[in-house]
C-alpha cells in the first residue's frame, strides 16, 4: 500500500511532546493499546520498545498497527496514522535515550538486561477530527 | 470471562479527565485506534460514540475493546482495560452532554440528524505500569 500523507495542519501535532497510543492485534485477535513516546522525521512515526513485551511480540506476529494521538492543547483534535512496522534492534538504547530526553530532559534509567528496538510505524492510511 | 479488578491506585486516574484511547479491530482485521472522552462508574468504563463512524461498526462486528489511559500528571504511568462492550441507543444525548459537561463544563453543541449511543467497557483483563 502507498505510504499516506499526513495533513499538513497536522504536523505541529507530531512535534509535541505527546503521548501516542498504539494498538496491536494481540495472541487471540483481540486489540491491545498502550502509549508510548514516539518521534516524527516526517515520514516515519517511531518509538522504541523492550523484547519483553506482549506488544513486541504482537507486531513479530502482526506487523499492522494504529496510532493515535491527541492534541494536548486542543481537546477535540487528534491524528491516526495507520500502518505496518518495522523494526530494529537498538542495543546501544539510543533511541529511548532520544526520546526519554525529548520528553523529560534526561537519558533514560538503565534497565539491567533489557533488549531495546526500534518500532518504525509507515503510515499507509490516516485519520483524523479537528 | 470473569470482570477484571482495577488495581485500586488506578481508581483516581479514572476519575481524572484523562483522555482514553479505545483500540477496536477494523473490517480487515486490522487495529483502529481514537481517543474518546469517558466516564467510570467504579465496574465499567463508558463512552458515547455516534453510528455513524467506523469504530461502531467495528463495534457491532467484534465486541472486543482495549482501552488505554495515560496519566496526564505522570508521564510513565498507565493504565489499559481490554474488555467486551455493550451498546445502548441515547436518543436524548445524555451521555454525551454528560461528557462534555465534565470535560469541557459546556454541553455537546448539537449536530443535527447526529445519532449517539453509550459504549460500556466491561474489563476481562487489566494491564498498567507505574
Amino acid at each position: 500500500m502507498a505510504t499516506a500523507r499526513i495533513p499538513p495542519r497536522f504536523e505541529a501535532l507530531l512535534e509535541k511532546r505527546a503521548v501516542a497510543h498504539v494498538a496491536t492485534i494481540g495472541p487471540r485477535g483481540e486489540p491491545q493499546s498502550s502509549p508510548v513516546w514516539f518521534g516524527w522525521d516526517g515520514e516515519m512515526l517511531a518509538f522504541s520498545h523492550t523484547k519483553a513485551r506482549q506488544k513486541y511480540r504482537n507486531l513479530i506476529a502482526d506487523p499492522h498497527v494504529a496510532v493515535s494521538i491527541a492534541d494536548p492543547d486542543s481537546p477535540e483534535t487528534y491524528l491516526e496514522i495507520r500502518g505496518t512496522v518495522t523494526i530494529e534492534d537498538d542495543p546501544q538504547r539510543h533511541y529511548i535515550d532520544e526520546m526519554s530526553l525529548r520528553y523529560t530532559g534526561r537519558p533514560f534509567p538503565p534497565r539491567v538486561g533489557e533488549e531495546r528496538v526500534i518500532v518504525r510505524v509507515r503510515p499507509t492510511h490516516v485519520t483524523f477530527q479537528g
